[in-house]
């Protein structure tokens, strides 16, 4: 192997690269048991070409917000062409709509049931498909497992080259989730919440740069507890919560060498007031 | 990349497709420790040309029926010729024979404590080879850790072509658990058991299909519970447990939004009395 | 495929085998979140032709010591020429050095905190260089997720075959963490400590065949309980503890089908006093 100082390497540029198409997974399906491993077994059944890259199968049971949110933070960092199949899916087998969405490069499979917001809140451009065409599919789904007989499969057939909208008709009212931006309360005040609690304990806000005037002195206050500082790295300054900008792009609280989610007792859902002066 | 429909993408054949040897990982190692890295690395080292899929590693340590479930539940969606590793070994460096199975175009690989009974049940035809022949085996294998030394590296022989009955003597009687098909009481009534708790807190009972005469009225009753009806999806329908038919080809006692074994108190093992009219 | 009955597949060399370049992840990112998923992405984003192992990402936050002995008991089991990414990294973003490791025929990528101590210990050559050549960097590395945004991007170059030594300068002085070599005490007794416990409750100590006489009666104190016994498997003889060799190389306290741990009441950094005659 030669080493290839390409634009590629070097990450300026988002040009698609050559290799296997890669198929994401995101789901609720735990990794203890057999879901995962069979989900994967019907794609490479179908399209053994691909690379397959779990986000994670993690997401608390039927938590559509936090699989909405673990995609927004991830999907952008894959290779452009990428195919992100996401299932949770509570109202599997009902008459909710399966669909694959076209939004800045990127593919996305799974059910129409707001797993997808955050994309089409970020992404300029969207398309939207229901999955009606069910030739890719397995010959009898399983009502309860469209990860392994309806979505992997669609994925594996995307990796192959088929068009989205060869799938099915246009979808023009997917379901959204509340929007991630923060509200304006009635006083004109911030009103952001706590989207999402890593397994550091740090909490993210959907605070983004966006939302805050630069030079403005920030002071958020979560759960009566004010916190007054934003950081530029965790390892820095004193103990107590502190707030820095994350990996993701929102404003995180964060406690050096600790949990923010244990000091504040802070949960998933709580309002982060910003005060800014 | 074309898009190409073939007999593969539509699922419709189980041909063998083009592409690297599959081999799937099955164990009860956990995913905090080494093990899986070191089985693997093992693995790779010795043939980087094969696709590596975990199914789980998160079998309760050296719980054998629960391995063998989930094996029975995955590996027929993994392509045809894939080599399925699993070890769950609490023998480990004792006396129990390490083996070889051919099954169903499949091949398994790890100890023989039955692990691979249900495979035996479901297939009309297999072979069973003890693995005798050394010269694929690391150079000392360590007694605590067959995974890496012996059947990971037999694994990568079999994915370079090295044929089964080249490993050692066929095995006549290999190692069976109990039977996974329900049993008939004394009064002639079918008396199955939960087989498998998942994720979701669904309990998998060891009920096919072909164990309850379609258009019967079937009830269940589990730990003095009695489960009335049999749904389609999840989402159907009002609160309680009832039953479902599952992914993996048994019936399922589910609960909609909830944790059917936390409702019912059911643990793996119990029994489910079927009656029907 | 036709069998190869390689010198590879034996296992009885450590020559190179052809594939593509296999890099291994080790972190304390757990798999609930997006980092993994993000940071295979800004690889697999910048050279997609690699093979992706995790070791585990289940390191216990920040812990530096136990990144350090996990990576010690796998590193070598990977095909030689493999880069590993380790990131436990509890001072991201501040002045820590990034680092590269050419040690043994292996690489590997993270903070200079500690982490590579033991592979300092175990190689006799090893040579690390500062990450200070930005090009293969992300354009602005987000200072709280340098896995993704600098050591992920090196890992990818590494494997396209940039060289370590093009990245910066010689490091003389890498940070080091206490040696694993069990000390003596005043009395010339050796004094072991628990390194690491393991899923099943194992309790690898930091003992090597190298530090104890062969042939020597050897008895261990733990938490004031004495280990009478060195076994070869796990499945041998009596209940009560033991000891045995590990696959990691080292002395191990075990119990048969039960937890060592929780027999003992041990945890990680226990002193083990070993006694022979």
């Amino acid at each position: 192997v030669r080493a290839k100082k390409s634009a590629a390497l070097t990450g300026r540029t988002a040009e698609k690269k050559p290799g296997l198409p890669v198929i994401t997974l995101l789901t609720d399906f735990g990794t203890s048991d057999y879901f995962v491993g069979a989900m994967k077994g019907a794609i490479l059944s179908r399209n053994p070409n691909v690379l397959l890259v779990d986000i994670t199968h993690d997401i608390p049971p039927q938590n559509i917000e936090s699989g909405a949110f673990t995609l927004l933070a991830a999907y952008k960092s894959l290779p452009l062409g990428t195919i992100h199949l996401v299932v949770v899916d509570p109202g599997v087998g009902s008459a909710r709509r399966p669909i694959v969405v076209e939004a800045g490069g990127h593919f996305f499979v799974g059910p129409d049931n707001g797993l997808f917001s955050y994309v089409y809140e970020r992404e300029s451009k969207w398309r939207v498909f229901q999955l009606t065409n069910n030739e890719y599919f397995a010959e009898s789904p399983c009502p309860t497992f469209h990860g392994r007989d309806l979505f992997g499969p669609v994925a594996a057939a995307l990796a192959a080259g088929v068009k989205p909208d060869s799938l099915g008709p246009l979808v023009e009212d997917p379901v959204r989730l509340k929007p991630l931006k923060p509200e304006l309360n009635h006083k004109g005040k911030l009103r952001a919440r706590v989207i999402h609690i890593d397994r550091f304990g740090n909490c993210i806000t959907n605070i983004t740069r966006d939302d805050l005037p630069t030079g403005a002195n920030t002071k958020l206050i979560v759960r009566k507890k004010t916190i007054k500082e934003i950081r530029e790295y965790f390892a820095e300054g004193k103990s107590g919560p502190f707030a820095i900008w994350g990996s993701a792009g929102f404003l995180e609280i964060a406690v050096k060498n600790g949990s923010a989610a244990e000091v504040l007792h802070a949960t998933i859902g709580d309002t982060v007031h910003v005060l800014q002066k």
